[in-house]
Protein backbone atom coordinates (compact mmCIF):
# COMPACT_ATOMS: atom_id res chain seq x y z
CA UNK A 1 0.00 0.00 0.00
CA UNK A 2 1.22 3.26 -0.98
CA UNK A 3 1.78 5.59 2.05
CA UNK A 4 1.31 9.44 2.64
CA UNK A 5 4.29 11.60 1.62
CA UNK A 6 4.12 13.38 4.78
CA UNK A 7 5.11 11.60 8.49
CA UNK A 8 3.01 11.25 11.52
CA UNK A 9 4.86 11.52 14.46
CA UNK A 10 3.65 10.27 17.43
CA UNK A 11 5.40 12.28 20.48
CA UNK A 12 5.88 12.13 24.05
CA UNK A 13 6.32 14.92 25.72
CA UNK A 14 7.32 13.79 29.76
CA UNK A 15 5.62 14.71 32.73
CA UNK A 16 5.47 18.30 32.32
CA UNK A 17 8.86 19.72 32.97
CA UNK A 18 10.10 21.00 29.38
CA UNK A 19 13.36 19.47 30.30
CA UNK A 20 12.18 15.93 30.32
CA UNK A 21 11.38 16.31 26.51
CA UNK A 22 13.56 14.12 24.58
CA UNK A 23 16.02 15.65 22.00
CA UNK A 24 14.01 13.64 19.99
CA UNK A 25 10.88 15.10 20.43
CA UNK A 26 11.94 18.81 20.70
CA UNK A 27 13.84 18.33 17.37
CA UNK A 28 10.77 17.10 15.94
CA UNK A 29 8.59 19.19 16.95
CA UNK A 30 10.32 22.21 16.10
CA UNK A 31 10.95 21.12 12.59
CA UNK A 32 7.12 20.04 11.94
CA UNK A 33 4.99 21.53 9.52
CA UNK A 34 1.74 20.77 11.41
CA UNK A 35 1.46 20.46 15.62
CA UNK A 36 -1.54 18.75 16.42
CA UNK A 37 -2.20 17.98 20.23
CA UNK A 38 -5.42 17.37 22.91
CA UNK A 39 -7.01 20.18 24.16
CA UNK A 40 -9.84 20.73 26.97
CA UNK A 41 -12.93 22.85 25.70
CA UNK A 42 -11.98 25.52 27.75
CA UNK A 43 -8.37 26.20 29.14
CA UNK A 44 -4.85 25.59 27.51
CA UNK A 45 -3.39 22.16 26.23
CA UNK A 46 -1.30 20.71 28.67
CA UNK A 47 0.90 19.19 25.86
CA UNK A 48 0.77 22.34 23.96
CA UNK A 49 2.33 24.01 27.08
CA UNK A 50 5.55 21.57 27.38
CA UNK A 51 6.31 22.15 23.75
CA UNK A 52 5.62 25.77 23.65
CA UNK A 53 8.98 26.79 23.26
CA UNK A 54 10.11 24.62 20.15
CA UNK A 55 6.69 24.75 18.26
CA UNK A 56 7.94 27.09 15.25
CA UNK A 57 5.83 30.51 14.67
CA UNK A 58 5.44 29.08 11.10
CA UNK A 59 3.58 25.81 12.26
CA UNK A 60 0.19 25.26 12.08
CA UNK A 61 -1.38 24.32 14.78
CA UNK A 62 -4.56 21.63 15.18
CA UNK A 63 -5.74 21.34 18.66
CA UNK A 64 -8.07 18.41 19.03
CA UNK A 65 -10.91 19.50 21.59
CA UNK A 66 -12.01 16.79 23.92
CA UNK A 67 -15.22 17.94 25.77
CA UNK A 68 -13.84 17.07 29.54
CA UNK A 69 -17.53 15.09 30.65
CA UNK A 70 -16.32 13.47 33.78
CA UNK A 71 -16.27 9.24 33.52
CA UNK A 72 -17.07 9.39 29.98
CA UNK A 73 -14.61 8.45 27.09
CA UNK A 74 -14.67 11.30 24.49
CA UNK A 75 -17.19 10.37 21.43
CA UNK A 76 -15.11 8.60 18.56
CA UNK A 77 -16.17 10.68 16.21
CA UNK A 78 -14.02 13.56 17.55
CA UNK A 79 -11.17 11.24 16.67
CA UNK A 80 -12.89 10.80 13.31
CA UNK A 81 -12.98 13.59 12.51
CA UNK A 82 -9.11 14.90 13.88
CA UNK A 83 -8.12 11.67 11.86
CA UNK A 84 -9.33 12.97 8.79
CA UNK A 85 -7.86 16.82 9.48
CA UNK A 86 -4.11 14.81 9.88
CA UNK A 87 -4.48 12.74 6.71
CA UNK A 88 -5.38 15.50 4.44
CA UNK A 89 -2.16 17.49 5.78
CA UNK A 90 0.16 14.46 5.04
CA UNK A 91 -1.67 14.19 1.82
CA UNK A 92 -0.57 17.56 1.23
CA UNK A 93 3.29 16.56 2.23
CA UNK A 94 3.54 17.80 4.99
CA UNK A 95 5.07 16.63 8.14
CA UNK A 96 2.20 16.26 11.69
CA UNK A 97 3.63 15.75 15.19
CA UNK A 98 0.81 14.95 17.28
CA UNK A 99 1.68 16.18 20.86
CA UNK A 100 1.35 13.10 23.78
CA UNK A 101 1.52 13.96 27.95
CA UNK A 102 4.28 11.27 29.10
CA UNK A 103 4.85 8.42 26.76
CA UNK A 104 2.13 7.91 23.33
CA UNK A 105 1.38 4.36 23.87
CA UNK A 106 1.04 4.24 28.08
CA UNK A 107 -2.30 5.06 28.48
CA UNK A 108 -2.35 7.44 26.03
CA UNK A 109 -5.16 8.50 23.34
CA UNK A 110 -2.62 8.44 20.65
CA UNK A 111 -3.99 5.20 20.17
CA UNK A 112 -7.25 6.13 18.72
CA UNK A 113 -5.37 8.26 15.77
CA UNK A 114 -2.98 5.43 15.39
CA UNK A 115 -5.71 2.78 14.69
CA UNK A 116 -7.43 5.16 12.28
CA UNK A 117 -4.08 5.94 10.55
CA UNK A 118 -1.88 3.30 10.70
CA UNK A 119 -2.27 1.39 7.46
CA UNK A 120 -2.29 5.07 5.17
CA UNK A 121 0.74 6.45 6.99
CA UNK A 122 4.30 6.89 7.97
CA UNK A 123 3.89 6.72 11.67
CA UNK A 124 7.13 7.16 13.87
CA UNK A 125 6.75 7.06 17.60
CA UNK A 126 8.73 8.75 19.93
CA UNK A 127 8.50 7.52 23.11
CA UNK A 128 8.60 9.64 26.13
CA UNK A 129 9.28 9.78 29.89
CA UNK A 130 6.04 8.52 31.44
CA UNK A 131 4.72 9.77 34.36
CA UNK A 132 4.63 6.11 36.01
CA UNK A 133 9.02 6.85 36.04
CA UNK A 134 8.93 10.41 36.74
CA UNK A 135 6.85 10.17 39.92
CA UNK A 136 9.19 7.35 40.95
CA UNK A 137 11.81 9.69 40.68
CA UNK A 138 9.81 12.06 42.45
CA UNK A 139 9.48 9.89 45.40
CA UNK A 140 12.85 9.36 45.70
CA UNK A 141 12.39 5.23 45.07
CA UNK A 142 12.84 2.27 43.26
CA UNK A 143 9.57 1.51 40.86
CA UNK A 144 10.35 -2.23 41.35
CA UNK A 145 13.83 -4.01 41.25
CA UNK A 146 15.16 -7.35 40.45
CA UNK A 147 12.44 -10.36 40.09
CA UNK A 148 9.88 -8.27 41.82
CA UNK A 149 6.16 -8.18 39.76
CA UNK A 150 5.76 -4.84 38.67
CA UNK A 151 1.66 -3.71 38.26
CA UNK A 152 -0.02 -0.70 37.09
CA UNK A 153 -3.89 -0.37 37.62
CA UNK A 154 -6.47 2.27 37.04
CA UNK A 155 -8.28 3.73 40.14
CA UNK A 156 -11.59 3.23 38.46
CA UNK A 157 -11.54 -0.46 38.88
CA UNK A 158 -13.74 -2.00 41.45
CA UNK A 159 -12.08 -2.60 44.63
CA UNK A 160 -12.64 -6.73 44.02
CA UNK A 161 -9.88 -6.42 40.62
CA UNK A 162 -7.99 -4.15 42.38
CA UNK A 163 -7.10 -6.08 45.71
CA UNK A 164 -6.41 -8.92 43.59
CA UNK A 165 -4.12 -7.38 41.51
CA UNK A 166 -2.36 -5.83 45.03
CA UNK A 167 -2.15 -8.95 46.24
CA UNK A 168 -0.74 -10.68 43.06
CA UNK A 169 2.32 -7.91 42.57
CA UNK A 170 5.40 -6.71 44.95
CA UNK A 171 5.11 -3.03 43.38
CA UNK A 172 1.95 -1.41 42.49
CA UNK A 173 1.60 2.05 40.92
CA UNK A 174 -2.40 2.96 41.01
CA UNK A 175 -3.01 6.00 38.31
CA UNK A 176 -5.97 7.37 36.75
CA UNK A 177 -6.77 8.92 40.71
CA UNK A 178 -8.98 11.94 40.31
CA UNK A 179 -12.13 11.59 42.05
CA UNK A 180 -11.03 7.81 43.19
CA UNK A 181 -8.48 9.29 45.80
CA UNK A 182 -10.67 8.23 48.78
CA UNK A 183 -11.53 4.87 47.78
CA UNK A 184 -8.50 4.05 46.73
CA UNK A 185 -7.07 5.19 50.32
CA UNK A 186 -9.83 3.24 52.12
CA UNK A 187 -8.74 0.32 50.35
CA UNK A 188 -4.95 0.30 50.89
CA UNK A 189 -5.44 1.08 54.19
CA UNK A 190 -7.87 -2.19 54.40
CA UNK A 191 -5.19 -3.99 53.19
CA UNK A 192 -2.11 -3.01 56.07
CA UNK A 193 -0.40 -1.16 53.52
CA UNK A 194 -0.36 2.75 53.86
CA UNK A 195 2.78 2.89 55.47
CA UNK A 196 4.52 1.58 52.23
CA UNK A 197 2.30 4.11 49.67
CA UNK A 198 3.35 7.43 48.48
CA UNK A 199 1.05 10.25 46.93
CA UNK A 200 2.91 12.01 44.10
CA UNK A 201 1.04 14.85 42.08
CA UNK A 202 2.16 16.44 39.28
CA UNK A 203 5.68 15.09 39.21
CA UNK A 204 8.09 17.02 37.79
CA UNK A 205 6.11 20.34 37.86
CA UNK A 206 7.14 23.24 40.34
CA UNK A 207 4.16 22.65 42.03
CA UNK A 208 5.11 18.59 42.76
CA UNK A 209 3.55 17.37 45.97
CA UNK A 210 4.94 13.97 47.19
CA UNK A 211 3.44 12.62 50.62
CA UNK A 212 2.73 9.51 52.06
CA UNK A 213 -0.78 8.74 50.99
CA UNK A 214 -2.38 9.27 54.60
CA UNK A 215 -1.52 12.78 54.20
CA UNK A 216 -2.42 13.01 50.46
CA UNK A 217 -4.79 16.17 50.03
CA UNK A 218 -9.01 14.66 49.55
CA UNK A 219 -8.99 16.07 45.78
CA UNK A 220 -6.71 14.60 43.85
CA UNK A 221 -5.98 15.84 39.91
CA UNK A 222 -5.78 13.93 36.76
CA UNK A 223 -2.18 14.20 37.05
CA UNK A 224 -1.47 12.07 40.27
CA UNK A 225 -0.96 8.72 41.26
CA UNK A 226 -0.12 6.01 44.30
CA UNK A 227 3.23 3.99 44.53
CA UNK A 228 2.61 1.02 46.56
CA UNK A 229 5.84 -1.40 47.79
CA UNK A 230 5.15 -4.21 49.56
CA UNK A 231 8.68 -5.96 49.04
CA UNK A 232 11.32 -6.04 51.90
CA UNK A 233 14.04 -5.38 49.40
CA UNK A 234 17.54 -3.34 51.60
CA UNK A 235 16.77 -0.34 49.49
CA UNK A 236 13.40 0.46 51.14
CA UNK A 237 13.60 3.04 54.12
CA UNK B 1 21.74 15.99 58.15
CA UNK B 2 24.61 18.47 56.59
CA UNK B 3 24.12 17.30 52.98
CA UNK B 4 27.59 17.33 50.95
CA UNK B 5 28.06 20.18 49.07
CA UNK B 6 28.26 18.35 45.53
CA UNK B 7 25.11 16.91 43.85
CA UNK B 8 24.61 13.74 42.75
CA UNK B 9 22.49 13.19 39.52
CA UNK B 10 20.63 9.43 38.97
CA UNK B 11 20.87 10.48 35.05
CA UNK B 12 17.82 8.33 32.76
CA UNK B 13 20.04 7.73 29.62
CA UNK B 14 16.85 6.44 27.79
CA UNK B 15 16.87 2.85 25.56
CA UNK B 16 19.73 3.34 23.54
CA UNK B 17 19.52 5.88 20.88
CA UNK B 18 21.41 9.43 21.60
CA UNK B 19 18.16 11.77 20.87
CA UNK B 20 16.06 9.48 23.53
CA UNK B 21 18.25 11.23 26.43
CA UNK B 22 16.51 14.40 27.57
CA UNK B 23 17.26 17.87 26.90
CA UNK B 24 17.91 18.02 31.02
CA UNK B 25 19.73 14.69 30.90
CA UNK B 26 22.09 15.90 28.31
CA UNK B 27 22.84 19.23 29.92
CA UNK B 28 23.44 17.53 33.77
CA UNK B 29 26.02 15.34 32.08
CA UNK B 30 27.37 17.84 30.14
CA UNK B 31 27.96 20.00 32.93
CA UNK B 32 28.92 16.93 35.41
CA UNK B 33 32.65 17.19 37.25
CA UNK B 34 32.32 13.08 37.51
CA UNK B 35 30.52 11.04 35.31
CA UNK B 36 30.09 7.52 36.83
CA UNK B 37 28.22 4.19 34.61
CA UNK B 38 27.85 0.58 34.64
CA UNK B 39 30.62 -0.91 33.05
CA UNK B 40 31.51 -5.01 31.96
CA UNK B 41 34.64 -6.29 32.98
CA UNK B 42 35.14 -6.78 29.11
CA UNK B 43 33.49 -4.09 26.27
CA UNK B 44 32.55 -0.98 26.82
CA UNK B 45 29.67 0.68 29.01
CA UNK B 46 26.29 1.02 27.19
CA UNK B 47 25.06 4.03 29.03
CA UNK B 48 28.27 5.79 28.50
CA UNK B 49 28.37 4.94 24.73
CA UNK B 50 24.87 6.43 24.52
CA UNK B 51 25.67 9.70 26.07
CA UNK B 52 29.84 10.00 25.05
CA UNK B 53 28.61 13.29 22.73
CA UNK B 54 27.47 14.73 25.93
CA UNK B 55 30.79 14.46 28.70
CA UNK B 56 32.54 17.26 28.85
CA UNK B 57 36.55 16.27 27.93
CA UNK B 58 36.96 17.71 30.86
CA UNK B 59 34.92 15.44 33.24
CA UNK B 60 36.24 13.03 35.69
CA UNK B 61 34.64 9.35 34.35
CA UNK B 62 34.45 6.77 37.08
CA UNK B 63 33.49 3.10 35.66
CA UNK B 64 31.77 1.08 38.10
CA UNK B 65 32.70 -2.36 36.92
CA UNK B 66 30.20 -4.89 37.15
CA UNK B 67 31.60 -8.30 35.98
CA UNK B 68 28.86 -10.52 34.42
CA UNK B 69 28.32 -13.36 36.27
CA UNK B 70 25.24 -15.09 34.67
CA UNK B 71 22.15 -15.65 36.98
CA UNK B 72 23.37 -14.20 39.92
CA UNK B 73 23.37 -10.39 41.23
CA UNK B 74 26.94 -8.68 41.52
CA UNK B 75 28.17 -8.25 44.90
CA UNK B 76 27.23 -5.75 47.19
CA UNK B 77 30.99 -4.75 47.45
CA UNK B 78 31.03 -3.49 43.98
CA UNK B 79 28.29 -1.04 45.10
CA UNK B 80 29.57 -0.49 49.09
CA UNK B 81 33.03 0.62 47.34
CA UNK B 82 31.64 3.01 44.28
CA UNK B 83 29.57 4.68 46.71
CA UNK B 84 32.64 5.63 48.95
CA UNK B 85 34.42 7.06 46.35
CA UNK B 86 31.36 9.50 45.04
CA UNK B 87 30.58 10.46 47.96
CA UNK B 88 34.61 11.30 47.82
CA UNK B 89 34.14 13.27 45.27
CA UNK B 90 30.77 14.70 46.57
CA UNK B 91 32.54 15.85 49.87
CA UNK B 92 35.01 17.85 47.69
CA UNK B 93 32.48 19.90 46.21
CA UNK B 94 31.92 18.00 42.59
CA UNK B 95 29.15 17.26 41.19
CA UNK B 96 28.64 13.73 40.10
CA UNK B 97 26.27 12.39 37.55
CA UNK B 98 25.17 8.61 37.74
CA UNK B 99 24.12 7.06 33.98
CA UNK B 100 21.55 4.54 34.20
CA UNK B 101 20.09 2.65 30.71
CA UNK B 102 16.66 3.24 30.29
CA UNK B 103 15.18 5.03 33.46
CA UNK B 104 17.35 4.72 37.01
CA UNK B 105 14.92 3.51 38.97
CA UNK B 106 12.87 0.78 36.43
CA UNK B 107 14.97 -2.39 37.60
CA UNK B 108 17.75 -0.51 37.63
CA UNK B 109 21.02 -0.81 39.66
CA UNK B 110 21.27 2.75 40.82
CA UNK B 111 19.00 2.01 43.90
CA UNK B 112 22.05 0.44 45.05
CA UNK B 113 23.69 3.41 45.30
CA UNK B 114 21.11 5.36 46.30
CA UNK B 115 20.09 3.22 49.33
CA UNK B 116 23.84 3.51 50.37
CA UNK B 117 24.15 7.19 50.01
CA UNK B 118 20.55 9.06 50.24
CA UNK B 119 21.06 9.90 54.16
CA UNK B 120 24.57 11.71 53.35
CA UNK B 121 23.69 13.43 49.96
CA UNK B 122 21.46 15.99 47.83
CA UNK B 123 20.06 13.66 45.30
CA UNK B 124 18.41 14.91 42.06
CA UNK B 125 16.45 12.27 39.58
CA UNK B 126 16.44 12.65 36.31
CA UNK B 127 14.00 10.39 34.89
CA UNK B 128 14.40 8.45 31.59
CA UNK B 129 12.44 6.83 28.56
CA UNK B 130 12.18 3.17 29.66
CA UNK B 131 12.44 0.18 27.45
CA UNK B 132 9.35 -0.48 28.29
CA UNK B 133 7.97 2.37 26.60
CA UNK B 134 10.36 2.38 23.88
CA UNK B 135 9.36 -1.38 22.91
CA UNK B 136 6.16 -0.57 22.64
CA UNK B 137 7.02 2.79 20.14
CA UNK B 138 8.91 0.38 18.28
CA UNK B 139 5.91 -2.46 17.86
CA UNK B 140 3.99 0.44 16.79
CA UNK B 141 1.34 -1.01 19.25
CA UNK B 142 -0.33 0.41 22.89
CA UNK B 143 1.19 -0.50 26.00
CA UNK B 144 -2.33 -0.63 27.85
CA UNK B 145 -5.41 1.78 27.00
CA UNK B 146 -8.29 2.62 29.43
CA UNK B 147 -8.78 0.80 32.58
CA UNK B 148 -6.18 -2.44 31.57
CA UNK B 149 -4.10 -3.89 34.44
CA UNK B 150 -0.40 -3.93 32.71
CA UNK B 151 2.11 -6.41 34.61
CA UNK B 152 5.71 -6.21 34.38
CA UNK B 153 7.05 -9.50 34.94
CA UNK B 154 11.25 -10.90 35.02
CA UNK B 155 11.90 -14.02 32.39
CA UNK B 156 13.71 -15.54 35.30
CA UNK B 157 10.52 -16.36 37.33
CA UNK B 158 8.82 -19.93 37.73
CA UNK B 159 6.46 -20.68 35.06
CA UNK B 160 3.82 -20.71 38.22
CA UNK B 161 4.16 -17.38 38.70
CA UNK B 162 4.17 -16.33 35.54
CA UNK B 163 1.13 -17.97 34.84
CA UNK B 164 -1.13 -17.00 37.63
CA UNK B 165 0.30 -12.58 36.53
CA UNK B 166 -0.19 -13.01 32.83
CA UNK B 167 -3.81 -14.33 34.16
CA UNK B 168 -4.53 -11.43 36.20
CA UNK B 169 -3.25 -8.48 33.36
CA UNK B 170 -4.81 -7.27 29.83
CA UNK B 171 -1.23 -6.34 28.99
CA UNK B 172 2.20 -7.68 29.82
CA UNK B 173 5.94 -7.13 29.28
CA UNK B 174 8.20 -9.59 29.77
CA UNK B 175 11.90 -8.50 30.41
CA UNK B 176 15.27 -9.84 31.20
CA UNK B 177 14.69 -12.41 29.00
CA UNK B 178 18.13 -13.16 27.77
CA UNK B 179 18.36 -17.56 27.97
CA UNK B 180 15.21 -17.83 29.20
CA UNK B 181 13.14 -16.68 25.59
CA UNK B 182 12.78 -20.67 24.65
CA UNK B 183 10.72 -21.33 28.49
CA UNK B 184 8.85 -18.04 27.82
CA UNK B 185 7.58 -19.23 24.44
CA UNK B 186 6.71 -22.47 25.61
CA UNK B 187 4.30 -20.97 28.22
CA UNK B 188 2.64 -18.60 26.16
CA UNK B 189 2.04 -21.13 23.72
CA UNK B 190 0.53 -23.44 26.41
CA UNK B 191 -1.16 -20.30 27.30
CA UNK B 192 -2.54 -19.63 23.72
CA UNK B 193 -1.37 -16.61 23.56
CA UNK B 194 0.77 -16.97 20.10
CA UNK B 195 -0.69 -15.25 18.42
CA UNK B 196 -1.18 -12.04 20.88
CA UNK B 197 2.56 -11.12 21.71
CA UNK B 198 5.46 -9.26 19.93
CA UNK B 199 9.31 -10.13 20.10
CA UNK B 200 11.59 -6.73 20.68
CA UNK B 201 15.34 -6.34 20.65
CA UNK B 202 17.76 -3.55 21.17
CA UNK B 203 14.96 -1.16 20.62
CA UNK B 204 15.46 2.22 19.11
CA UNK B 205 18.88 1.40 18.23
CA UNK B 206 19.58 0.70 14.74
CA UNK B 207 19.96 -3.26 14.99
CA UNK B 208 16.35 -3.33 16.83
CA UNK B 209 14.58 -5.88 16.28
CA UNK B 210 10.63 -6.50 16.09
CA UNK B 211 8.96 -9.89 14.93
CA UNK B 212 5.69 -12.03 16.39
CA UNK B 213 7.76 -14.33 18.94
CA UNK B 214 7.22 -17.41 16.75
CA UNK B 215 9.60 -15.45 14.83
CA UNK B 216 12.42 -14.27 17.85
CA UNK B 217 15.84 -15.24 17.71
CA UNK B 218 16.83 -18.43 19.65
CA UNK B 219 19.29 -16.34 21.50
CA UNK B 220 17.52 -13.25 23.19
CA UNK B 221 19.91 -10.55 24.15
CA UNK B 222 19.59 -8.88 27.68
CA UNK B 223 18.42 -5.85 25.91
CA UNK B 224 14.84 -7.38 24.88
CA UNK B 225 11.36 -7.91 25.69
CA UNK B 226 7.99 -9.70 25.53
CA UNK B 227 5.02 -7.16 24.90
CA UNK B 228 1.59 -9.53 25.50
CA UNK B 229 -1.99 -7.90 24.78
CA UNK B 230 -4.69 -9.97 25.75
CA UNK B 231 -7.26 -7.18 25.29
CA UNK B 232 -9.72 -6.67 22.53
CA UNK B 233 -9.34 -3.04 22.20
CA UNK B 234 -10.62 -1.95 18.67
CA UNK B 235 -6.97 -0.03 18.31
CA UNK B 236 -6.03 -3.80 17.73
CA UNK B 237 -5.15 -5.49 14.29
Amino acid sequence: VAKTIGRLFGVGTGPGDPELVTRKAWRVVSEADVVAYPAPDHGTSFSRQIMADAISPDAIELPIIIPMISGRAPAQAIYDEAAEQILAYLNAGHDVAVLCEGDPLFYGSFMYLLARLRDDVAVEMIPGVSSLVASASAALRPLAARSDILTVLAAPLSDDKLEAAIHGAEAVAIIKLGRHLDRMRALIRRLGLMDQAIYIGHASLPHQKVMPLGEAPDDAPYFSMILLYKGSDPWIN
